[in-house]
């Protein structure tokens, strides 16, 4: 697709990536020292933080901030080697989505108050950027308005693995011909329920992204977490306290602390998506998005397809140590080879890797996950 | 059980241990450099060969020969490292049991006509050592008569997987009361067959283990092979010869060679087995050989126990490559780790990696195998 059919740049619109979360059901691959947002989980050449930056430079240009955890400083300067000083937040501990978002809400705010920011998770794949881009202008054009605006994915399937966006009227917004009110967020549904969702068509997968004014942002977080928002400001003025409140703010997620109370207010709008979009949560997710093998499609590589030898076998493998993988006899396998931990199982059970990765803390291996 | 049940050495008996084959069913464990019986594969703490060599001792001392290809000869050394330099005889090139055993005849006949040996292959596996000393005991007693002398194993199952013996009339030997005579060899059967002989009750799997006199061994191949005895004779009384006619000698068996028209002509008898046995042949086979774990029973592990991790999953797993191993909601599943190649398969596909090794010579991946 050629650039000149991408929007143009907005220029006073800022691109926030909270860069956290660790993705244990990735595990061996992703680990809490170095989690799934720093690889390379679709074979493109790019991490999913590198992916999440490019895709957002048509509209932010530099106007990046990246927030993410001490540990992981290195690695993402690493991975950004043009990244400013100033557009690297570092938390000094982990406190969920609302403080780190919040955090570059408030540094914005204070800079230029008619700034709009859009949060977007490092860990996502979305593979068409013009139409990425073009939702994410409408949520602009939305977000002058006052509003919290969301994009909101139609399933293709019922899924009780996301949270859902309940959507209500069209709004009139010039420039925004696909907005719509937000009823309200809804969590994660049982499978009778997903069935309901994705048959009504009134109900799109919250995908966790935010496009505000980061001054409206400042008073839906002083509207509803009063004691944060001061903390934040405060840090913002005076970033040699940061250490000092950090600690002190609520560990708390945007969509709760503030998206859900402000939809109940009819303050939140939602864009539909027209890409595809995947938060790569499993080794199931992560096979539907790697590229079958030619002659063998039931065969998904992450890494050196040399390495993986399948007969009568298939599946996903990551073979990440340089040795052979072979598979015999075995279907929807996974195979993900580290150096210093192999996981074998199953399609059927990726999303228990999450549970195995807690097992493997108490059992006393720490040191693998 | 105590020492003293074992019975005593058999002075001219010598133990002829054929250290060959190399296991490709037990791949990647098993490779053409490093085969089958340089193996730990019980957990035993010892290797097959070593094990073969310890459950011979009570009766041979230290007549032992070993017969193996050039390429091993230093780690059988390695491994046996009391065994004198004429207790090892290298083949120069593989040509199949016969050659390897009727070199080691021709030698002890040459030495000592009335020389028994036993030849036992390197790489099965025999857990009750009185047990199979009393065999052997009794098949030395009926060596003396002149026959040629097999232990027959009475099956536990029907299997296809072995080659049978058809056992005839009880023979009436001095100090061998179960010795039959037998009516002959056949080949691996198919199913239904395989069944009818486990209820038929008449035939035993062969196990490839020969009793007999050295001079009768080397008679009957003058019999039945007799260039090759001949050749045989040449190298054992002219050593430096051993190069020049080793290739001209035929590759064959000494089951389709001598065993099978020695039983037509009725020169064979049988010792049941009163021991269980078993040849290692695949990794189904090896599992069953493995001790489960204590709450885990259908977890097995040979190595390192610590390094596998089982979560709603059975099978075998082999850490050997020092990392950690771990199986979620998986049945019946094999994962050998080695320092250059994972094996993933099933327990009911453990027949087929032999197929899986020559596929991936083909594929140019011979310096795996």
């Amino acid at each position: 697709m050629s650039e000149s059919l991408l929007p143009s740049a907005i220029p006073d619109f800022w691109a926030v990536i909270p860069a956290g979360g660790s993705g244990t059901r990735l595990w061996p691959l992703s680990r809490e020292s170095s989690p799934k947002f720093l690889h390379d989980l679709t074979g493109s050449g790019q991490s999913l933080l590198q992916g999440t930056v490019d895709r957002l430079t048509p509209l932010c240009e530099d106007r990046v901030m990246v927030v993410t955890g001490v540990s992981h400083v290195d690695a993402v300067r690493g991975q950004l080697p043009t990244l400013g000083v100033e557009n690297l937040l570092t938390e000094p501990s982990r406190r969920e989505s609302l403080p780190a978002i919040g955090l570059a809400a408030a540094i914005l705010a204070q800079q230029d108050p008619e700034a709009i920011l859009g949060s977007f998770a490092a860990d996502h794949v979305i593979n068409d950027v013009v139409a990425f881009c073009e939702c994410v202008a409408e949520a602009v054009h939305v977000a002058r308005t006052g509003k919290l605006v969301t994009i909101g994915i139609e399933p293709n399937r019922p899924s009780s693995g996301f949270g859902y966006i309940e959507v209500g009227e069209e709004l009139l917004v010039e420039g925004a011909p696909r907005a719509r009110e937000v009823k309200a967020f809804v969590e994660k549904p049982d499978g009778p329920t997903a069935q309901e969702y994705f048959h009504g068509g009134a109900h799109w997968w919250n995908a966790g992204m935010f496009v505000v004014r980061a001054e409206t942002l400042m008073q839906l977080i002083a509207q509803y977490q009063p004691r944060l928002a001061e903390y934040l400001r405060e840090i913002a003025a005076r970033p040699i306290r940061l250490a000092e409140l950090w600690p002190r703010l609520t560990k708390i997620t945007i969509d709760n602390a503030i998206a859900e109370p402000a939809s109940v207010d009819g303050h939140v709008a939602v864009i539909p998506a027209t890409f595809t979009w995947d938060d790569v949560g499993d080794f199931a997710s992560l096979a539907t998005l790697l590229m079958g093998r030619q002659d063998e499609p039931g065969v998904k590589v992450l890494g050196e397809s040399e390495l993986v030898v399948m007969r009568d076998a298939t599946g996903v493998v990551a073979p990440g140590s340089g040795r052979t993988v072979v598979a015999l006899g075995i279907q929807d396998v996974v195979v993900v080879d580290t150096m210093d931990a192999v996981l074998v199982t199953t399609r059927g059970r990726a999303q228990d890797v999450k549970k195995l990765v807690e097992q493997l803390k108490l059992d006393g291996r720490a040191h693998l996950t």
